[in-house]
């Protein structure tokens, strides 16, 4: 088991409370690009906070009015260009490395969008479990725009099962910003709020759900995201034994003896 | 073959008129929560559909102004509080035996929503094909709520390709009500009508379909419910093997033959 | 390599400009049904397509106002009634190769719909990358109003991969029109435009996209169509190769080299 609070990172901010932790990307004159240094950071945070025992839930927030504006261009675009394959797939793998840990993070990451979450930044929103935005967020997967494919850290696989194949395709093949009502109607977007209330909006939601069965909230995401790929007959079968686990946990009896006292359970994540 | 007109549940009211089955759950006065009787039984009385020949749809209606209220607390919950883990995975499995039998009855499934539907009566809806509800519909999958995950009888798969990933996080995560407005808005409900006029709806709708080729629309069910795990490759494979079975069947020779006498086609179901 | 501008099929019309070829069913006066003849040359030309050098982008427009009818019933639907199951497999096949052969064209596809786009018709605008649409617009997949289950060339597969699976089971079990509104908010149109400006509407959208990199979009348009029935895992990292190979283009250094400047890159698709 490993503690978080004191997690203390180069690259981004970190700051953790009341079991909730709040990343923040922190290069706000230039709309928080990622570096290769805090892409690799990011990777280790939320593969260090799989076994967390102080955070039950991640909240990635924007910084000067801005999500982030995804690899930044003379920090990576400009070497990549120069690296053979065997560099360049270490790269590509480390990008997707970072979203294969937020997936096996093991509890929920909700972002709050507020400005530019392009490229990078828009795929880190993606990953996400959930995702609030203000009325002036632009999300553009805008990797066609430079002379790459949409398939970007599980672009290609994540982004139609969220907005349907057919919006997906279109923001894939052109580049083109998602206005924050369209993200909204589309289902990319939870909910819009505005910008002043969002940061607490976000926290609220985040605090609302560590209130829960956090075992169990654990549970959910990971056959959240590994039931796309099977039957739906293997899919029921994987919930029976996974619902089973679930029904031994102690707060599971709490929110039985809460239910027949008529109190409100309060739940402790075992 | 079975006939199912005369089959009489024991715990749920069964009718069957005009060859389609009408369910409904019979405690009204506790908004209808599921027992593990009426599990059993339920599950046992969608097993034999699939081998009727007098059922072409079911619908599932609601009593007394409520759907379902899901598992019933003192029923279920409290005893499944006390059981051991293989006692516990029999349950678990005889709930996703229930979606199971639902998918494989061979036969459409119209859920008509009105009141209250949550927990396992929210994954009877979900399990059905077609779903209807009133502007008065409230859906919850609140396994949350109980202490338990969202991956409840196929939860985590079957909802996200229904409403899409984000969305079903929200509800899976928070065990918040969807609105009827909001399940419509987001293709749960493929229509609301009045509270007065829901069972007219419903039974017309599966009037409807069940005057069309009832072998074809079998089929239509096996696959709409096999293909998510195929590859593109392989469904349209199988979709041609599928289809040139339809193909041998009277029903298609029915409607070239009405068309060119320009009438109506009549189907039989072979 | 192929050059498709010299392409002259029989059966429907065919014209490269600027690198986009434009596909025109021509039988106005019928609604533009499709014949044995007619699948088979579309099945070859997209064929073909995969390894064309001088096409960027497919735009399939209507003609007389309307899209497509279908299969035509004299010309198709009798003799099926009146074939074996080996012929009834062979013409299911094709017309599952059409699809095939569009998917695996490499290049995007974009349907331009007017009027009528109906049975095998809806499957073409179904089949295509990203799909436009006039508020006159009829789509329906009728295939259970011919007797037939469906699962036609792939529909319970890639149709609630971008509507939702209680959407598509509505259309595919009763076979009722969606109306252009409706295809529009369910995801299913990317955009209503009005009837006079659907060509030029389209014609543009192909034209912008083929001026972007073109060898990455044909990365895109796999990925996007194979990573369906992946999990999570392999996608992300069938995306880190993908991805990587798009980083050794001369596209991806001439947007890097373009940004560097503050010019826009000319990409060329290499």
């Amino acid at each position: 088991m490993t503690a978080m609070a004191g997690h203390s990172p180069t690259h981004f901010q970190w700051q953790v409370a009341d079991r909730i932790a709040r990343v923040r990307l922190n290069n706000p004159a230039r709309k928080n690009p990622l570096t290769f240094d805090s892409y690799a950071e990011l990777r280790d945070t939320f593969r260090a906070l799989s076994d967390a025992d102080d955070v039950d839930a991640v909240v990635i927030l924007p910084n000067g009015g801005n999500f982030c504006s995804g690899g930044d261009v003379h920090d990576i675009i400009g070497p990549l260009v120069a690296m053979d394959m065997k560099q360049l797939l270490r790269f590509t793998r480390m990008t997707g490395d970072l979203v294969k840990a937020m997936i096996g993070c093991g509890r929920p990451v909700i972002a709050a969008v507020d400005g530019v979450a392009v490229g990078a930044g828009a795929i880190m929103a993606m990953a996400s479990d959930l995702r609030l935005a203000t009325p002036g967020a632009k999300t553009a997967f805008l990797f066609t725009r430079v002379g790459l494919a949409g398939c970007d850290m599980g672009a290609c696989a994540m982004l139609p099962r969220i907005i349907g194949q057919g919006r997906a395709a279109d923001l894939l093949y052109t580049g083109r910003t998602m206005s924050a009502e369209e993200g909204e109607r589309w289902g990319f977007y939870n909910r819009l709020v505005a910008a002043d209330a969002l940061e607490d909006e976000a926290i609220a939601l985040a605090t609302r759900i560590a209130a829960g069965p956090t075992f169990a909230h654990g549970i959910t995401k990971t056959q959240l995201n590994q039931e796309w790929s099977m039957g739906l007959e293997q899919a029921i079968e994987a919930e029976a034994q996974a619902q089973a686990i679930c029904m031994q946990t102690r707060d599971f009896e709490r929110a039985y003896r809460a239910f027949v006292a008529k109190e409100q359970p309060v739940f402790e994540g075992d």
